[in-house]
């Protein structure tokens, strides 16, 4: 199995890395990187850059596809190379994917039109916007197209492909592997569950920087 | 405050990429990857690359170290240049913190003698061999030392320090940006939750790839 995981300048580290740790880990599977060009890219926080091991002409089929999000996807939305890319490589996968923002990326190439699709929780108008249906879920299946919800949900997306590729057994042992038996020490990871004034800051914030 | 995560040949992504994507969150933080030497170190699965933007050496104190791991550590364990680093730093840390069998690289540096440390649920006994009390806890704070257990579990170790850095609120706050509300398909991340023939599957494939 052949996946490609797309690197723009801006993504979201946790975005690609979380579901690489567990796609990765199937039987059989190769993983490349892939961006406009090789080399190293740079993530939204600007100390932590990627390596893109192929330019995306390099990669013409992939049995799945991942979009990362973050600040970055908005310049993707617009960018004719990536959105001709996804909807060349969308042609030859079985399951084209994202996490995060990533959805809206691929909903601005025409992948998502009519489809149910997630995002981050601040941002469901823009797939609106894209022709998709949002839904306040943190991984929605439509058909081939799986999209996850915020950065983190993107491990979540991860197991529950494994478990419609590999079957379930597979997916726990990559699940107990990467010990993922998460305990937050606070019920904060949605608005709603976590505390209204921690909402509103955070809403805040996002109404001054744009994402 | 400056925060320094080590990158060696074979360590794990998320290990490192989890907690990042928290603690470079945090107000007034400045993180660096760091390595023997600069420029891009492959992760243990081979198709990532992170980019180390600084070499150890100058890299000479910092208010947060946090040291992965991966089947790579076991050959940092015995690195003097690493060893000598992580101790150097140590000296200038308000945390010193690890996830999986980063524990056990700081262990091999004489760090954790006599304190509780966690590591992945698998090699708790190399632990032990440095002399430090395995603890089989997700994350385990001893004195200004923070341990988390396998992979994953680095995106909770980090949401407990930056609680105890900037507070609840903060903490929270980042859990809600990066949508931290966990909903694994599978309660097999602990092989206290996972199925009996799951948990004997990885115990085998790990006695046959030592890690």
């Amino acid at each position: 199995m052949k996946i490609a995981i797309l690197l723009y300048d801006r993504f979201t580290a946790l975005d690609a890395v979380g579901p690489y740790e567990i796609l990765a880990r199937m039987p059989d599977t190769e993983v490349v990187f892939t961006a406009a060009k090789r080399g190293p890219v740079r993530a939204d926080l600007g100390s932590l850059a990627l390596t893109a091991d192929a330019a995306l002409d390099e990669v013409t089929s992939a049995d799945l596809v991942l979009v990362p999000g973050g600040p970055g996807s908005r310049v993707q939305q617009e960018e004719p190379e990536v959105l001709d890319w996804l909807r060349a490589v969308d042609a030859t996968t079985t399951w084209t994917t994202s996490v995060c923002t990533g959805s809206i990326v691929l909903a601005a190439a025409g992948l998502l039109t009519g489809r149910r699709a997630t995002t981050h929780w601040f941002v469901p108008q823009a797939l609106a916007a894209f022709g998709a249906e949002p839904v306040d879920e943190r991984v929605v299946f439509d058909g081939k197209y799986a999209t996850a919800a915020g950065v983190s949900s993107g491990i979540d997306l991860a197991l529950h492909l494994v478990g419609r590729i590999h079957g379930a057994e597979t997916a726990q042992g990559i699940q107990l592997l990467t010990e993922y038996d998460p305990q937050p020490p606070y019920a904060a990871g949605s608005t709603k569950t976590a505390p209204p004034a921690v909402v509103d800051a955070v809403r805040a914030r996002f109404g001054a920087v744009p994402s």
